[in-house]
């Protein structure tokens, strides 16, 4: 938990609350140039997870934990004791925001099960308590899985890691970059290989960013070369966050994540999911029923400002796949980790 | 063979002889501006090639073959009858500018041959009918192989390609776009999937402009985005060009062919590589031989001219891989379809 808002955003800082204010680090620019963007209204930090200002999904669930103190804070302030009737349409527009990380919907039903305790009277103080306990269980979480993680590598190795699940899609640490943070510590990881991650270069600019802060190895590579630096030997592990896991075991992630387990498969490189238990989905059966977010396809026409295509150019732009669990050799949790994950081993995990 | 040049280059129009001139399509522009850049001497061309304003393994040998003509004129007026040993230096700088395709030596062994033959005498007519010749025979051997492939597939269905190998990578017509040509005027293929092919874009830029110019369906995805795809069925064959074949039916293409075919394989979907003979090496016994082209990591860390990745920042740039015969389902050139290619087979193929 920040207490002061640094001048420049670090990787921990995803978001940050302070004097009453939500900050985020505008992850579009990073790390090009590091800037916060301050929120005072919910509506507003809706529009920052759709635009991805913030992204990860545990922090888009931390993100939109604090825009509801927001939300209950404007809803007393222009209602008075009516404000349970009045945030209303603030949860609404925030569940809306983005449709596949799961977190965002968990971070919002725990504000809305605090407020289904909560009197007439100003709610902001125990929303913001709610807050705080999300984003700084989140970071302890990810202390914990990230150590459980590193317990299943055997090195030193090389990992390959895909999009960026690093303590900037996080409430601190990460979750994917959490396990490499505590396997490098450990002496286990020789050198991380990030995907640069199209179409919005989470790897290049977030996951470089974070490793290199940290003085952790890292070698960017693009999207299509995992294959042929898996085929070198050399590669132990790849290691992805997620935005949503099924009950039966079954991972949404970054587009390309599945990719990469059929071809880890292939070479025999084991396949590792890190993720808070946040981000299970128990109430559907299998990652056939998680959707699947389908950005507008400009984001593949240019790139960094530049035309691409032709004027024209039909795109599809799905920006998560899902891997199914028979691919998954491991599902690292704060709870503990699941081996090959069926339904009943997740359901063993979750009681 | 242009007899004229156009004012502007179609997809057919890689590289153009006129009035004593070599005239390349400037494929690092495409298509965002259509510009034709005019080479009169032979170091030129080989810069060219290494700065890829020509591309794809037989428009290489094509460029290749016209620079040897440039190479013997510019010979001849320094040194006249000396002209066979004036010429050397610019038939190994035309060699030396990219490692990976064949067809370049291919090229210029074939016009090296020539040159054994000939007298002292000024050598531009005789080399320039050699390089318009292979420029024909290129063209034609793709119009073959493309009717050659198209009958393998079983319509319609729809196709993922990777990268360009269209008329712009050839001397005309194209390779995997020739048996796209082929196969779409058939009514076999519906739709096409290009690839972006990070980092040089070649399926954002050309694939996608090149298909548009036909009136074929297609629909621009991010490289990570294939196996998602693949999932969702309806895909029949994944098809590809190459920039060399070993003796064997390993198949050196551009980064992420590899993955691919891992990927085709798990889903049940086929996998064709459409190439002229020129591109078959029959001296290197497998794909572990094919020298891979490492280019600059700045190609990675920028997009569009804009930076991404951190000042300083590793990364790994090979831009061709090599995907084992065994994920080759037919290798189709002009000679003739080999299925499930083995050395057996390419021998007899190339006998």
């Amino acid at each position: 938990m920040k207490t002061t808002i640094p001048t420049v955003p670090t990787p921990d800082d995803a978001a940050v609350w302070y004097e009453g204010r939500l900050y985020l680090a505008d992850q579009r620019i990073l790390p090009e140039r590091t800037e916060f963007i301050a929120y005072d209204v919910a509506a507003d930090v809706a529009d920052a997870i759709r635009a991805m200002v913030v992204r990860g999904a545990p922090a888009i669930g931390v993100a939109a934990a604090y825009g509801v103190v927001l939300a209950g804070r404007s809803a007393y302030a222009a209602a008075a004791e009516g404000w349970k009737a009045a945030i209303e349409s603030d949860l609404e527009r925030l569940a809306a925001s983005r449709p596949t990380a799961v977190n965002l919907f968990w971070a919002i039903r725990r504000m809305r099960s605090l407020i289904d305790t909560l009197d007439a009277s100003d709610p902001t103080d125990r929303l913001l308590q709610e807050a705080l306990a999300i984003h700084d269980e989140d970071r302890a979480a990810n202390r914990r899985l990230g150590d459980l993680g590193a317990e299943l590598i055997v090195g030193p190795t090389n990992v390959i890691t895909h999009c960026n699940a690093g303590a900037a899609a996080t409430g601190g640490y990460g979750t994917a970059l959490g396990v490499v943070r505590s396997a490098y510590a450990a002496g286990k990881i020789r050198r991380v290989y990030a995907d640069e991650t199209r179409p919005w270069m989470q790897g290049s600019r977030l996951t470089a960013w974070e490793l290199m802060h940290d003085g952790i190895p890292v070698t960017l590579q693009a999207d299509g070369a995992a294959a042929s630096l898996m085929a070198t030997g050399g590669v132990g592990w790849v290691i992805v966050g997620s935005d949503r896991i099924a009950a039966n075991g079954d991972v949404a992630n970054k587009i390309g994540t599945y990719g990469l387990a059929v071809m880890a498969k292939y070479h025999g490189i084991k396949f590792m999911v890190a993720a808070p238990t946040s981000t299970i989905d128990m109430e559907i059966a299998s990652g056939a029923e998680i959707p699947i977010e389908e950005r507008d396809p400009e984001e593949l026409l240019s790139c960094g400002g530049r035309r691409l295509a032709p004027a024209g150019c039909d795109a599809r732009n799905p920006v998560f796949d899902v891997t199914p669990a028979a691919l998954v050799d491991a599902i690292v949790t704060e709870r503990g980790v699941v081996l090959n994950p069926t339904t009943e081993k997740m359901r063993a995990l979750m009681v």
